[in-house]
Formats: C-alpha cells, structure tokens, sequence
C-alpha cells in the first residue's frame, strides 16, 4: 500500500510548520515553492531600508528539512489546483503532481483598492523583490539629490511618502527617517539630508489600528519625534510619477511605498469556495476547505474566523499556528480520527520605530520605549531560522546601535541604470 | 584664486588610494563611480558560490570617504574623455565636468578571445552582478536536477566547467566542488551531489602560472583531492547552450564560468594613446599617459612595465599601489615639482583551494595547506574596507569552517523565472 502523500504549496511561515508536522510519519511530502528560500517577512523592511541584507533574513527551505527525509523539495511555480482530480500543475512542467493530501499557504501580496496602476509608483513589501526595489529608490534618491540642480527636483527626491500605518508602514517610516536623519549626513555634500520630509499617510483614525489606543498615540509621538509627519484620516486618491494626491493636496515625491494592503494569492480561486473581500479562503473551522476535507489552507491566504466579529490577523505567529494545524489534522484523518477547530493563541503585538523604540502588547501588558524594542529584539532573533542568521542579524543590530550605520546599502550599476528617475541632469559645478 | 580640481573615475581600490592621498590638501576632489559602493573583488568569487552576501564585501564609496570633506562623490556613468578641453562627460547628463587633474581607474571587464558571443553562456566575475549571475546558475543548475528525470539532461546540470586556471579560477573551483560534495547533500532527495562534476581548464601547462612551480603543483593536487578534474594545456574552442568545446572533445554543462581573460575598460580608447593587446594603457613611468602629464592611470586600467620583461599583475595591492602613486604625483605637480616613477612592491601572491586549504608566497617564502589559508584569510580581513563587514565576513567564515555550510543561497523569484534552462520538465513521481 503506497503511503500517503501529502503537497504543501509554499515555504513560508505556514509551509514550514505545516511539513514539520510530519516528521515521525509514514507519509511522503512535496513542498513547492517558487523561490529557493524561506524569508522572514517580518524583518523584511530592513532589507528595504539596506539596512540587512536579504540572505540574513532568508535560509533555503532544502536546508531547513534537510534532515526530514520524507520531505522533498522542489522549486516551481504552481499554475493551477485541480481539486477534482486531486493534481497541481506546475508552470514549467509537463504531467502533474497528485496529492492525497494539500496544504494550500501561498500566503498574499500587496494589494491597491483596485488601482493596480499604482504599483508602478509605490511599490509594496511583501517579497525580497519588492524590498530590493524599495531599496534601490530609496538609496537612488539621495545619489540624484546630490546631483541635483533644480530645487524642486530636489525636494520631491528628499520626500518620501509611505501609505499604510499598520506596523509594515511605522516600521519603514520610523527606519528611513532615522537613515536620512542621523546615519547618512556626512556622506553627503551637497544635500543635507536632514532635511529630508518623510510623510506616514493612514487612512482611519490612528496608526497601529490593531494596538491598544494608548500605544497607537505613543507611537505616533515616537514617529513624530524623528520628525515623521503623521497624516491620520487621509487617503490617497491617486500616484502618479511625480507623487502622491490626497484629495485636493498633492505631496511631490519620487520616492512612494506600499504598506496599505493585501490581496491573497490567485490560487484561491482554484478552490471553488467562498472567499472573502481581499480574495482570502473562507476556511472551516479546522482550516479546511468547504466541500473538501483532504485541502487544507493555512498563512496569509486563509481567512479564519476569531470570535463573532473578528479575523486572525495576517501575521507570523498566527501563519506559524495555522500551518501546525493544518499538519496535525491531516494526520488525524490518516490514522481515521476526527479534525479539531483551529484556535489562535495571539502572543502579543510589536511594532518597532526606529532603532530603539517600540510598541509592544503582551498577555494584556503594554510596553513602550527601549524596554519593547529590547523584547521585539529578542523574539525576533528566536524566530528567525537559522542560527547563522541569528548571529548575522545580531552583529548588525549591534554596529547599527553603536554607530547608526547601516550595512547593506547597495546600488548595483543595473540598478542604477533602471532608474525610474528619468531626464537628463546639470552637473553641479564643484 | 580657484583650488584644483582633481577628478577620480573609478572607486575601486585605486580610486580610493587616490582619492586619500589629498586627505589634507587644499583641493576639491570629485570622484564618479556608476555604483554607489566600493567592491573587494578578491572575495568576489564567494559571493559566486553563495558563500557571502554582495554587502558582506562591500561598503558605500560616500560612507568610506564621508570624513574627507573635499571629496565630493557623485553616481554617474562616464560616457567620454575629452582629454584636449579636460573635460569628462557623464551620460545622463547636461553640461560637462571639467578638471585640472584626472585619475582614470575605471578597471577591467573580463574578455573573451574575441568571442564575445560567448558571454551568454559563461558568465564572468568582475563586478557584483556577475557573481550573482553565476550565483543563481549555480544553484538553480541543482534545483533543476533535483526535478529532472532525463539522466542525460541532469548529468549536464551537475557538471560545472570552470575555464582559467590563474587565482579567480582556482579558487571558484575549489568552492564549488566542496559546496556540492560536502555542504549539501542532504538537501536534497534525488539526485546524489557528491556526483557532481567539476572541470577546471586552463589554457597553459600549469594552473597558477604566475606562481612557484612547486605551488602550482601543490594547488593542482589540493584540488584533485577536492575531485576537481584540472585539466591542462586544453585551449576552449566554442562554448553553447550545450556545453564547453576543447577542439573535438565536448563537455556537457549548463554551468561553464568564465575566468580566463580581461580586457581593459573602452574610455582608454579617449586617452589617445597607445594600448596594449587587452587595451589597458602604456602608461609613462610616473603612471601619467604620454602626451597628458595631468591624466594618470592606475588599477587594472594601467599596463605598469615591472623590469625589462614584466608587467605589474592585475591585483587588488598594485591597484592600491598605483592609485596612492597616482595622487602623490599630483600633489607634486601642484606643488611645482617633478614626479617620480612607480615601483611596484609585491607583498606576496595567495589563492585558495576550499576553506581551508591555500598556496602562498611571501617574501620569497612558500606556504602551503592550512598555514597558507590562515594567512590568506588575515590578509583578506584585513584589506576589507570597513569594520563591521570585517566581523561580518568573520562569522560567515566561522560558521562555514564549523558547518560546511554556506549562508548566502538565495534564488528569489525573478532569478527563478530568468533561468537560462528552458523547456519542459517532467514531474518525479515521490
């Protein structure tokens, strides 16, 4: 009797904990993912703002399970599900994959309220693509504000604008303004980058709309001490190339990131059930998929019930918990048992702004100041996989604390020449 | 009356010795590069083998040069040399940058005998984005043998051809044979990677010819004992999609590096003076170019007489040598004084054989084996601009030295979808 076999798709968070689930059991497993390496997503925005680089926060998903040998790993990109046959389709393959068992965490990416057209102009952060990108404008910005003749050019190159105030968008704003502020300025000679405008632009009331309120306002005073703007109840109504519109109001800025929402991964629609508004799976309450016990959802593209009113939230630990369960309960079922309803146990909130502050909530207790960034510090470190990245992450934090300075800024001559700032520049005479 | 305007191309190890030799004088410097970062190229091979990350060995030129207060740095890429209206001409810009003195230390680009059509199929290793190039090869080259079920297809993904047997060659083969027999196996199910082939060719009757004999023996052996396959006095004819040609002998591989040749940078053409067969320029014994006593070269760019016979190697310390030459001489000039002649001071020649094995020769001593590598490793740490890439360098090696294993192995997305592999692949039933 050939042994049960399961596919997880993705290498995330969820995939992850989903295949660890298997390690003592007669079961063969294939995880797919489109990319070769796990990442930490939430550290994500210090690859963004160069200040770590992308393999401190990435380890290979091969190397993670190298030792569980009913795991095998292959990369590619899923093209289709097929529930009815029980098959994956890959992109570049011919044949198919068939499963007794799925697990479905290709997690999410940035969405934009249905103006896709702005993702050419601010792009989002939910890649090591993405973050490399924000990179290489925000570092390009500061190399043409050096050049630059034109005072209003210049201006518009100093100004950078972040929508979203979730803990994606206070991370970056509170990382670029303390660079511009504090790290950068005897690089330059020209510009004095601490005159840089670095704009946080959110659409509800406050910032950090899942914190407790009291946090929300600390950490907006935290922002607006390095001299964030703050900019609550406004929403952007259009990017173009020279900036962000809210409203009336035009912000000129050739330097917009995304950290306003999600969408889940197209896949979703493969599974022939109910989804929600930004497109997530609309699971059982054991995670499954209505009509088809054998596919589970776990991570970012699940949409699960909390409570009467309320949504486990699209973070790591939740994406950590829902990928074990989804492994436990198909062991259930292999061995004939019932499944269980997944429950979420919130370990508690971080946000980080700037090197040495940080909000934070855990069992009912609030943190602020130096004492949560220490705590976000040290989970951070205890998530991260890979002990390698762990001394690596903590020798930059270490130089970064001691010296402002910030390891990985990188612009490659490609990256140079794809810039999307255009026109042709006066050289500035010495 | 105006100070002197010094302009450097170029922020590799010349333009930055250059650039520090007029710390405390009354002139304003500006150095262009079209990168934003100064790159140690000897380490440049383990960013190849995902054994550093691109900013464990690099650090912005601004940052290195942030206290010396007039040196202004400017990202640009050069398009022309006017060396009659001293003049340098940037290609995105409006209006040139004129000069009193200029240093031309824009380097090397590896070279193909003329057959450039080659260069798609073996990717060199000069700057940051070769590497990466050969990175992604190298590793996605498994990844799609771990999924291939055509023997012959997968025998040709696991057969590495290395061409040039000088340091870069030797030291990229070295990595790559242990990484594959030693590092990864366990990552993966199917194939088996201690089965990889590794083939280094070297044109010449010897690997290293510019070392001893007896270490060029010593390096061949170290590296038949890593089952590398060094082949000798074998001249590569024609490189394909397919594989490598030596005259009627064929290679399958679908990872042949590129590490035979150089050939200067194309703005020695606007000096107006005579080049030698790699187009680097005959420089003046003062490094200056004939004709043009305000125009010096330094670094790879500068064909430097050593002797009657010899010429000054392409390495990291001629470069700083000749760069340090370079801005002494201008201070003479400035100063109403004569220049004086370069003399080159090797301070020792070293290449690695895997991680812990290497040949060199210091004052006139040979060393061998695992006293060579410490030396080399020291002397490397120490030439590392910048301290926190120093540690940072350190742990990796650390780690790699303890574990086999080797921290940077990242294919993102776009690398993943970009493979030069193509066609359709079957699906290995688990």
């Amino acid at each position: 009797m050939q042994r049960p076999h399961i596919v997880i798709l993705g290498g995330g968070f969820a995939g992850l904990a989903a295949a660890r689930e298997f390690r003592e059991a007669a079961v063969d497993v294939t995880l797919i993912d489109r990319t070769n390496h796990h990442l930490f997503q939430p550290l994500l925005y210090q690859v963004a703002t160069a200040s770590l680089a992308p393999s401190d926060i990435t380890v290979p998903i091969r190397w993670v399970l190298r030792e569980q040998r009913n795991v095998t790993v292959l990369l590619g990109s899923v093209m289709s599900i097929d529930v009815a046959r029980k098959e994956i389709n890959l992109s570049d393959a011919v044949g198919a994959i068939r499963y007794d068992y799925l697990v479905v965490a290709t997690g999410s990416r940035h969405a934009y309220f249905g103006n896709d057209q702005w993702e050419r102009h601010a792009p989002g952060l939910k890649s090591l693509e993405d973050a490399l990108e924000i990179r290489r404008r925000f570092l390009i910005a500061f190399e043409h504000a050096e050049r630059a003749v034109n005072p209003v050019e210049r201006d518009a190159l100093m100004t950078f604008v972040i929508v979203g105030g979730g803990p994606t968008g206070v991370e970056l704003a509170g990382t670029i303004t303390e660079i511009a502020h504090k790290a950068i300025q005897r690089d330059f000679r020209r510009i004095d980058t601490s005159k840089t405008r670095v704009i946080l632009i959110e659409g509800g009331p406050r910032v950090l709309p899942g914190f407790p309120e009291s946090l929300s306002a600390r950490a907006t005073r935290d922002l607006e001490h390095l001299d964030v703007e703050v900019r609550t109840n406004s929403i952007v109504t259009k990017i173009d190339d020279h900036g962000v519109h809210i409203g009336n109001e035009f912000i000129a800025s050739s330097g917009v990131f995304w950290a306003a929402g999600n969408q889940a991964s197209p896949l979703a629609a493969d599974l022939r059930c109910k989804l929600d508004r930004a497109g997530r799976v609309l699971v059982e309450p054991d995670l499954s998929v209505p009509g088809h016990p054998e596919v589970f959802v776990a991570g970012d593209l699940a949409a699960v019930r909390r409570g009467e009113n309320d949504w486990v939230p699209g973070v790591a630990p939740a994406a950590n918990q829902e990928g074990s369960h989804a492994g436990k309960q198909i062991l259930k079922l292999i061995r004939g048992y019932k499944t269980e309803a997944f429950r979420y146990f919130n370990k508690g909130d971080l946000a980080t702004i700037g090197r040495n502050r940080a909000v934070a909530v855990f069992g009912g207790l609030k943190f602020a100041g130096y004492p949560a960034w220490l705590l976000w510090a040290f989970v951070h470190i205890l998530y991260l996989v890979g002990f390698r990245n762990r001394i690596t992450v903590l020798v930059q934090w270490a130089y970064a604390l001691a010296t402002y300075q910030r390891g990985a800024r990188l612009i490659t001559e490609a990256e140079n020449l794809a810039s999307p700032v255009t026109g042709e520049w006066e050289i500035p005479r010495p």
